[in-house]
């Protein structure tokens, strides 16, 4: 472990040349700097003793793969990262340029930090100390990063799909997940599934006054209040006939370990999510809620007037972004069907409504005993000296499921973010501790994954 | 009555003259405009014979007086109108200029045409029928318009709040609604009041990761459809505690007279509403619902994301606006009351509501028997040569509420316009037909008061 020990400040400049390349998938205007992030990630890893690396182009940003196969008889791991970011605005509230990346504490404070270049580098920088330490790899390893991340692109989906030779895989390593809490070594491995719709309603063709009409006339704005009464019950229990039919409960197991996970419920709700009170279904426990259970949430909604004073208008069409999280063996197409069948059955009289799908992603459950996930649990372990805990994720990672379905093989979570780590948002960071010892966890488990 | 069909012409030239100054209140930009329809308006009076004339300044727009108090021991009638228009736009959509009168079969085309300007001139041109006729009035008279009623200005009610003097009268004669059919003569004896407000919901207070914490945290989205919900039920009944305890159905007399008013529910719902069906409370006939029941209706929604694509936000805040609609004996103070407190009770956990009125205009309803409606049907009869109907109307005017309250006389709602003359929208009319006999009817309103 001398090397990733000697060469911490290397490895920081690595990652700092990384962050100031504005790769910025949403803003076409960054396109140029999308394919320098891809180029640098390319020579990255060819620096890292990758025997090839090149970019895969295709429809929208190109893919960066990367192999070294010298290992004969061992398994092989496929690195999943993503070298795009987020916009950073807004601006303003940043402490720090956003492509500046600038030291403060522990922290290195960039746009991508954590999101995901701190962990696409703890990877590289993993598999380089390995080689440049014994001169090879104890496993076969691949590389595939992709440059669309944040914006849903499916050219990496388009590519696994066609299911290429050079994937092939025993195991996929995605580091795009954070640690329940600082120093508690973590393993995700369960990601809820996601489909994401919009609905839209209309009424009359064309806006009518309240006054004239009111007492007569359809309204699209209360009927997509109904529509979103009828779906989910004050107690936040989805009343979609059906959906919850093939939610599995966690284990008992997995439920007890869930309830010693060191948390602060009141730090949590007030201060991480700045609300007054969690709400949600009764007498289910918070996490199993955020990671066990199905959802229905509306993003957003529109329609009429909403300007300044008063203007009584009935409005002829209003839409609203609606989503469902699946868990469990819960299946994606069947979920579509009793949603759109309960949405069309809520639907009032003198209104019509549209369903459209925006996309949809299938829920993944991994075995805590598979093999993969064992040693990277063993060597969280061994790094952070401290038993690594399994949780779930509420959220959903679309590649994950595409592995699996098109790969067939498990995803390993080993995520090196922390729950402050501002995702998304102004001042991200990421935590170079984490970012030191995340480097030796991803090699000492490419280490036990030889044995 | 000769003067009347005489001068025909006379009477088209000012209301041409009239309809050329664009004096939109709601854009700044017209201020020069307003001053100038105001002082034409001011010419007009003076012209027609009042005695005295003037602007009267104030916050906001000048209203215009004048009067003519020549018959001691009759009536004073007050006259109430209002010469500023809505804005023009969409342009486009207009077959001639907004502000370039034109004239097509028998429908002058022009903004304000029939919102007020017509119907202004209607007034003013019956008593110059009068005076010039006569050399006096039968009644006294006396004019007060406004120019800012397409904005909800408050000029004229801080004006008429005051209870100056020369305002006082037996009777106002509002000319701004419309007969219920072409040639059939309609006086409107009963206005909806209108309560107006803005809804603001909130939960955490940043936007959250639906992934990460939807199951746990609060929707301010869901919240106001749980709210809109529990306000009205899905067949269009309020569930406000108490709100209907003040409602006064419609006499049956009032409930044939209305079932025999010429009607077509088809070419009504699909022409005029451009919708599919009708909808509304069961078992409650249409007239009834539009005219005689309160509403709770929801004008705009905003909240979350809406933009193209997909955002897996859980929104911080929301916003509504929403109305409720008052007849019979509904008093807005209790009415408020009851629409804030079944909101506040309607909150669902973890978020917060504010409540805030906008606007407040009581219901209003004048006893057909009344002498000065009497006398209104009667004219209306004789110059249409038809039997004048009585209907109400389910909009609002807030200043017969203010004329009742503040100078305890009942409003005449004599009004002139066609249910397709496309008020503030493009292509607004005069049907010419109903501006000459408008200003006959007046006059002979008129003289039957003088007797």
């Amino acid at each position: 472990m001398t090397y990733y020990q000697e060469h911490q400040s290397e490895f920081l400049e690595s990652l700092k040349a990384f962050l100031r390349i504005p790769s910025i998938s949403a803003l076409t205007e960054h396109k140029p700097d999308i394919r320098r992030a891809a180029e640098f990630a390319k020579a990255q890893l060819l620096g890292a003793g990758m025997t090839s690396a090149e970019l895969i182009e295709g429809e929208g940003n190109p893919l960066v793969y990367g192999e070294w196969l010298g290992a004969p008889g061992k398994p092989t791991v496929l690195f999943y990262g993503h070298y795009d970011v987020q916009p950073p605005d807004p601006l303003d509230e940043w402490k720090s340029a956003p492509f500046e990346p600038e030291i403060r504490g522990e922290d290195i404070f960039a746009r991508g930090a954590c999101d995901d270049k701190g962990q696409v580098m703890i990877q590289i920088k993993a598999v380089e100390g390995l080689m440049r330490g014994t001169g090879k790899l104890p496993v076969n390893v691949k590389f595939l990063l992709e440059g669309e991340e944040e914006t849903g692109g499916e050219h990496i989906e388009a590519y696994v799909k066609s299911k290429p030779p050079r994937l092939k895989a025993d195991a996929a390593i995605v580091c795009d997940t954070e640690m329940f809490a600082p120093n508690l070594p973590t393993i995700c491995i369960g990601l809820r599934g996601l489909v994401y719709y919009e609905i839209a309603v209309e009424g009359a063709n064309h806006d009518l006054h309240s006054g004239v009409y009111g007492g007569a006339a359809p309204n699209p704005v209360m009927a997509i209040a109904e529509i979103l009464c009828a779906l989910k019950d004050r107690n936040g229990h989805i009343q979609i006939p059906g959906f919850y039919d093939r939610v599995v409960p966690p284990a008992p197991k997995e439920r007890d370990a869930w309830a010693r996970l060191p948390f602060d419920e009141k730090e949590y709700t007030e201060k991480e999510m700045g609300a007054r009170e969690l709400v949600g279904e009764p007498n289910v426990p918070l996490f199993e809620r955020v990671w066990a259970r199905p959802t229905v949430e509306v993003h957003g909604i529109k329609g009429g007037f909403v300007g300044e004073g008063a203007k009584t208008v009935i409005p002829a069409r209003a839409l609203a972004k609606v989503s469902t999280r699946l868990v469990g063996d819960q299946r994606v197409d069947e979920a579509i069907e009793q949603f759109t069948a309960a949405v069309k059955a809520a639907c009032p009289k003198g209104v019509t409504v549209e369903v459209r799908m925006l996309s949809a992603g299938a829920p993944s459950l991994t075995n805590p005993d598979n093999a993969f996930i064992q040693a990277a649990a063993d060597a969280m372990k061994e790094v952070f000296d401290k038993e690594t805990v399994y949780i779930r994720s509420g959220g959903s990672i679309p590649i994950v499921g595409v592995f699996d379905r098109y790969l067939g093989i498990p995803s390993v979570l080993m995520g090196f973010g922390l729950p402050d780590d501002n995702l998304h948002a102004p001042n991200e960071k990421f935590h170079l501790p984490n970012f030191y010892r995340g480097i030796e966890a991803v090699g000492k488990y490419l280490e036990l994954l030889g044995r």
